[in-house]
């Protein structure tokens, strides 16, 4: 037997957040934050590196300090399967720390084809039971299919991202029709999955987009990520991108993670979600 | 402790692979066959179910009955990350046992924001030491890089797949240049990334696109899946896709994984590779 097979005979608790949840917990916690989980080991407080699995530890503390400010959490798998096979472990015990009280994404930004999909849903979705995974739209609708099957499960599908890079192919215009790829993304995913199955990735970096986003997807959640480290303006983006629902997850990681260095890091950590939900509140008021 | 410390401090061997020696490779074997590693459990000869790592057993047989005939092995990751953290081990154990030999591309389909992709580049290239990454264009160039600063080390970035879902977006024409969104992708991509760094994903359900691809990137390596299983015509692909080197990785995965179903199995994907190795050999003479 491998080394690691009694910790997956672990019992599995059934997690699926819909949508009217999710709204709830917007309006019941006045915060569209969604927390970014992305621990690096150079980048942590010196004293938890002495702990048995020190990235467990430090999330544990993160989620401990800012779940009363945020109503999900999004672990970026690159940083994770950085640490090898007991990453993995990492991963795993950190959504279960977590729990059914937040909206949990997992950012993968996955993309195969039908049967290879499928194998990355159910991998997300049943084995580690998260609510959601980014997905990239390249390899079209049997890419993105296997993440929209299950109900109360959902894909977050990249449509304009907040790195540089999004100007390379996402903003070339279509011959047809006009629209810009990523235009055409929204146009199309939107055809394949309800707002309650299909979120979209939308940078912060691009306030100037998020009226067109609405007028194609009025009633999808945007994930937005780039406020914070990357420089994107949160109530330019509560502006423009807010619908009835608050329809916006916005995503900070390195901002919150490391606002501290030293053993109060945790408290800095709150301080700085919950200087975010309190902008958030106003426009949720 | 995570219960896999002990696995993690194995020494590693360095494994780089330039462009002159997989050409080298490929004359004296006269193939340029890639075999895609995709081991579904529920696919298994029964007789493995017993051993204590029925997917690494079935990759040892496998890799022991195609390696005179092939060049690149291709294992997709959606199949080892399925079976959870002890799937990564495998997934390890399995490069470790091909060794330095041939080729080997994980199949994960990367791609995320600068930081976020150099943690994807270096688990794949350092820790897991595989010679090359597929990787999806759509978060553009700063998504790309990381997997080519390396020497020796490879990104092979999806241009037009397989499967059903590539009319989506891929074959969309762009309004200032006429070009096809994959013809774009090959554009850019070949001024990011020299033919030492870069190969490109062009299937072979597409044997009509080879003469464009060729024009765009007459040095390049392609990757092309699709032949087997999926229909495409190897002696099309082989009469259209090849330049000088042979300049093609064909991938075959369940047609030679699944040939046999019972004890004899490693025998049949031999004979099913070395049929297609013959097959290609008429074109490499």
């Amino acid at each position: 037997m491998n080394p690691l097979s009694p910790q997956l005979a672990v019992i599995r608790y059934i997690c699926v957040m819909k949508r009217n949840e999710l709204i709830h917990n917007i309006q019941q916690k006045k915060s569209m934050l969604c927390v970014g989980l992305d621990p690096e080991l150079r980048l942590l407080p010196a004293h938890l590196l002495e702990a048995d699995d020190p990235v467990f530890e430090f999330n544990k503390q993160i989620i401990d300090a800012t779940k009363p400010y945020c109503v999900a959490y999004k672990p970026n798998l690159a940083f994770y399967e950085a640490l090898g096979p007991n990453g993995w472990i990492t991963f795993q015990k950190t959504v279960e720390y977590i729990g059914s009280s937040h909206f949990i994404i997992a950012d993968a930004k996955r993309g195969d084809i039908g049967n290879t999909g499928r194998l990355y849903a159910e991998t997300f979705f049943n084995r580690y039971h998260c609510d959601a995974v980014t997905v990239a739209p390249y390899m079209g609708e049997d890419s993105v299919a296997p993440f929209i099957s299950e109900e109360g499960k959902w894909a977050i599908v990249l449509a304009l991202t907040s790195n540089q890079g999004s100007s390379n192919f996402q903003k070339l215009s279509v011959e047809t029709s006009g629209l810009t790829i990523w235009e055409t993304v929204l146009m199309a995913v939107q055809q394949w999955g309800t707002p309650d199955q299909v979120m979209f990735v939308v940078g912060a970096t691009h306030p100037e987009a998020f009226i067109k986003v609405r007028s194609i997807v009025p009633d999808h959640f945007l994930l937005v990520p780039g406020v914070g480290a990357q420089g994107g303006d949160l109530d330019a983006i509560c502006r423009v991108g807010m619908n009835r629902d608050g329809g916006l997850l916005i995503n900070a990681s390195r901002s919150i993670l490391y606002a501290g260095k030293n053993s109060d890091f945790a408290e800095k950590s709150a301080e700085e979600a919950r200087r975010l939900q309190q902008q958030m509140a106003i426009y949720l008021s």
